[in-house]
């Protein structure tokens, strides 16, 4: 039913997310099954365990621990760029079905320890991908130094010509600028060919710099910057641009690690990220853009057939109160002592309200 | 004894701290005390306790409990600006010996929810100030405002114009930026007149944003900046400028408001300034402008006397190796259960070493 503040519920085919952190262990069976609590049913799942997953039959095998904790859910699986990810592997890891090679600049956030320091080594392995049409994703900061005036605030700046040199050197290679910031990426993006792609997350269309200072649970890399940025994240986003799309980069950590001495980067927004898209689009008064946003754009892009509701959907109802919770309880393995406290992830806008709940599936 | 690495030596006098938090109850019988272990017996004491000090009795009241704490220092008073703050109650204060009043902007860091949303209503009172020859302290930080697109990070820079307004309209008054950490403020107090000054802590000329995102003991208001800030904040420290001088803002937290879900703004360097100026002026090869930084400059703005070495003189010498505390015990008053943990504070650049060491005062 429409009113004056517009539609009251949306039905939408399920979500697609093209960036997210499902971990290991405990934490990974804790929130594997959150991914369609979120409204999500194609989730692209991160590489950045310990280790990383550096080969094919190591992303096959990761694969398939996630297809048992989410059936429903198809998973997107990716490898960690590295020095054995030679020509003949990739054509290994393609032929596998396995859609997209993730780069870490060396340092630059959780787990990255393993990452990349100079792309060029790595070209070889570029063209292998173009030639096997797998995607490429980047995290798109420089590591910061001091010395040539890099920090944490224009890292992904700096990175835009990396950027655009990988794009000039394989145009056809399908390039994906994950997690966009700064209204200088934006720019750059939209600059670029239909061969390069940028997600953003729910998060950085909700926050800036000011969120995170002094908040850890709202601290991530690449960190939320000036107003000016997000009002550039929002605009792309509603704007319908086909080569914008959702990723949510959601990664979860222990909220004993969020709340220490040196809190690590990282925003969980899994079981509330269509809540969080609803309530956002809504605001702006674009909830017509949202499916394109969640869905169409970014399946598009991956080469996946469009989602269509006869397949599956969620109902998106208007709401006064869908409380975020405080915590969710990670689940302690079997194993580990029942006397111990179990630990718990902090989600993003933990104790907010959102105004957009899910309500049915189907 | 010189070497080719500067002298292994030097003897001032003590030092001149600007701008330092004493706090209330236990926390202040901790650090005070701590004043002299810096190398500090000249301190300006801020007026953000709760209550804050709106009226000349309170803040003499609370110059005694400073003296009694810390009896070879010198305490200098301030003022919170508010409306009880009358020319008359100016003319008092200075009477009393009341050095300075300190401006809060609404909002910008802790205790500042009694602060001031607009100066003009206070002319008066400047322009009394102006008459009783009182300095103006200045939180200079607009609050953050998305709509304007002011953020922690340009919130600094946005505050200057008010800074020149200010300066134009009392051109005799004494005002001090306080802490600033851009070089917009650096180039905007240098490019006034003589009774503009612009004090620096000794944190904001040792890290930028990189050092306190996801290290909440770094974590202060105004928020450390980006790298080409700090290196204008080192060249005017070690320039000589006469109206830049030390300023610390050290800010107490009990490791627990540090830690939480929300740490509290503020950092703690108190027991270590000497150490941690002198290892900056070392490491930037200008260890013979310290004394000018630390002392000279800020004597002469605040129209105190200067200090000598006869009158006293603190002796800081190279080491390989002084230890920063991981933590202070803040003293439990009496009162407090015997049983309850103790809390501590955590100094800034907890657990690393520095390269200058207190050896001997006289």
């Amino acid at each position: 039913m429409a009113t004056d503040k517009g539609p009251e519920t949306i039905t939408l085919p399920w979500a697609s997310d093209f960036h997210c952190h499902l971990r290991q262990g405990t934490m990974m069976e804790t929130v594997t099954p959150m991914v369609e609590q979120g409204g999500v049913r194609t989730v692209l799942a991160m590489p950045n365990l310990t280790p990383p997953l550096t080969k094919t039959q190591m992303a096959l095998d990761y694969g398939k621990q996630l297809q048992k904790l989410a059936p429903n859910v198809h998973f997107i699986l990716t490898l960690y760029l590295n020095p054995d990810l030679t020509p003949e592997e990739i054509a290994k890891a393609a032929a596998s079905g396995i859609t997209a090679v993730k780069v870490y600049p060396s340092g630059v956030t959780t787990n990255s320890d393993w990452g990349v320091l100079d792309l060029k080594q790595y070209y070889p392995t570029f063209a292998a991908m173009q030639e096997h049409n797998m995607v490429l994703c980047l995290h798109g900061e420089c590591p910061s130094d001091s010395e040539k005036g890099i920090c944490i605030l224009n890292a992904e700046e700096r990175f835009l010509a990396t950027l655009q040199e990988l794009h000039r050197e394989f145009p056809k290679l399908r390039i994906v600028l994950e997690h966009a910031t700064t209204k200088a990426a934006v720019d750059c993006v939209k600059s670029l060919g239909d061969t390069v792609a940028c997600t953003i997350t729910a998060h950085h269309l909700h926050i800036t710099v000011d969120d995170w200072a002094g908040q850890p649970h709202h601290f991530c890399k690449p960190v939320a910057k000036y107003p000016t940025d997000r009002d550039a994240l929002r605009e792309i986003a509603v704007s319908g641009h086909p080569r914008f799309f959702l990723g949510s980069d959601s990664a979860p950590h222990p909220r004993r690690a969020k709340q220490g001495e040196k809190p690590a980067a990282g925003v969980f927004t899994t079981p509330l990220l269509m809540p969080l898209m609803a309530t956002l689009f809504d605001k702006l008064g674009c909830l017509d853009k949202l499916e394109g946003f969640v869905s169409t754009n970014g399946r598009a892009f991956y080469q996946l057939p469009p989602a269509s509701i006869s397949d599956g959907s969620i109902t998106l109802t208007r709401t006064a109160d869908l409380q975020v919770p405080a915590t969710y309880v990670i689940q302690e393995s079997a194993a580990k002592s029942a006397d111990s406290e179990p630990d718990t992830i902090v989600p993003f806008m933990a104790g907010t309200k959102l105004s957009w709940s899910i309500t049915s599936t189907q």
